[in-house]
C-alpha cells in the first residue's frame, strides 16, 4: 500500500489526499514533521519537503505535490481532475499553481508560520502585524475566488477539478488556523460546503495539530 | 502567431521558451516588466507574473509556466520532454518543481533581487551578504546536479527532458548574474555546454538586460 509522508496541516498533503479521496486510491498516512529536517527523510526527498509517496512493494518514490498528482491522474483513470481540452486543463494548471504559489505564499506560509512553527519549533509568540496582514490578503483573496464562481460552476471550470481541490486544500489550512473571514463571501461559502461535505474531505477535518485548535466551526458543515 | 509576454532574465519564461524551440513552436517576444504591476498586464494575469502566452486569433491565453509547459506538450507532438512511463515523467516533474522552487528561492531570486530589481527599481546597491550566501547555496546546487549526471545522461533519466530546460533556465539567469562558480563542476559544465549550444538556446546567451552585464564567458560556448 502507498505510504504518504505528511503532517495535519501541510496544504500540499492535503491537495493529495483529496485526490487520491476522489480516485479511491488507498494510503496510509506517515507522520513527518519537515521541520525537524529528519536524516531519513532528507535522503527520501533531499527538498526536504512533504508530501512524498513511497510504495515498499513497487519500490516507487513519488516526490512533489504537482508531480504526484499528475502521476495519479495519468495512472488512475476514475474520476478525471485535470480534465476537458488542452485549454481547459491549462486553466485548471494555473489555479493549482495561483493556490500553491499566490495564495500560499501571501496567506497559508505566514500564518503557518506564525501559528504553528513559531509555537512548536521556537517557543515565540506570533507577529499580529503579519497575521493581520495575511488575513487581509485571504479577503482579496476570497474575493477573486467569488468572481471565478459567479461565472462557473466550480473553480476550474463546469466540473470539479484538481482546482477545487487545491484551493480548498489551502483554505481549509488557513482556516484552522483562523485566518479566514468568511463574511460576505457568499459563492465561495456556498462552494466550500459542499466540498466539506465530500467523503474525500471529511477524514482531515477531524484531524488535529497537537497544541494548535482549529476555530469551532472549522469542522462544521454549516457554519462558518 | 503565440504572442511570449516576458523579461531577458525571467527563468521562467526560459524554460518555456526552450522548450517552444525544441518543439519548433513560433512566437513574437512581448517585453513586459512585472515589476511595474501595468494594469493591462494585471488585467491578463492577475498574479502579475511572466510568462504568459496569448493567441491573438483563437483568443486562446495561457499562464503559469508549468500549465504552458504541459499545454504544448500535449499539444505539439514534436520533442517529447515530459516523457516516458508514469513514474519516469513523475521524476521529471519533480526536478522541474526542484528548479522552479528551490534554485528560484535559493539562487536566482535573491540574485534577481540584489542584482536587477534594486538597481532598476529601488536604486540601491546589492547586499553582498546575500549575494555570497545565494552564490554559496548554488554551489551545493551544482553538486547536485553533478550527482544526478553521475547516474544519468540527463537530468532527468536517459533522454533530454522538460528537467534540463528547466535547469538550463535558472542556472543561465544565475550565470548571467554572476552567480555560479564553475570550478570543480565538470559534469555540469559538460552538460551546459552541450544545452548552450542547441538552436532553442542560442538566441537566449545574445540578449541583455539594460544596465546589466553578464560576466565574459556567460555566451561562449566552450568558456566557463
Amino acid at each position: 500500500m502507498w505510504q504518504l509522508f505528511q503532517f495535519p496541516l501541510c496544504p500540499f498533503s492535503r491537495k493529495v489526499r483529496l485526490l487520491l479521496g476522489e480516485k479511491s486510491v488507498g494510503y496510509e498516512l506517515v507522520r513527518e514533521s519537515p521541520w525537524l529536517r529528519r536524516d531519513e527523510f532528507i535522503d527520501l526527498n533531499p527538498a526536504g519537503q512533504t508530501p512524498v509517496m513511497a510504495d515498499p512493494t513497487s519500490g516507487i518514490l513519488l516526490i512533489d505535490s504537482t508531480a504526484i498528482c499528475e502521476y495519479f491522474e495519468e495512472t488512475i483513470d476514475k474520476a478525471a481532475l485535470i480534465n476537458g481540452t488542452a485549454v481547459n486543463r491549462a486553466e485548471i494548471r494555473r489555479l493549482v499553481a495561483w493556490f500553491d504559489t499566490q495564495f500560499y505564499g501571501d496567506v497559508v506560509a505566514p500564518l503557518m508560520y506564525e501559528r504553528m512553527e513559531k509555537r512548536l519549533v521556537h517557543r515565540m509568540t506570533p507577529d499580529a502585524k503579519i497575521l493581520r496582514e495575511a488575513m487581509k490578503r485571504a479577503i482579496a483573496h476570497l474575493d477573486y475566488v467569488d468572481f471565478l464562481l459567479d461565472h462557473r460552476n466550480w473553480i476550474g471550470g463546469a466540473t470539479l477539478s484538481l482546482a477545487d481541490l487545491a484551493a480548498a486544500a489551502h483554505i481549509s489550512v488557513a482556516d484552522y488556523l483562523g485566518g479566514i473571514d468568511w463574511k460576505g463571501h457568499e459563492q465561495t461559502r456556498r462552494w466550500y460546503a459542499g466540498l466539506k461535505s465530500r467523503p474525500s474531505f471529511r477524514p482531515m477535518l477531524a484531524e488535529r495539530m497537537e497544541v494548535i485548535a482549529p476555530p469551532k466551526h472549522y469542522d462544521k458543515l454549516d457554519e462558518f
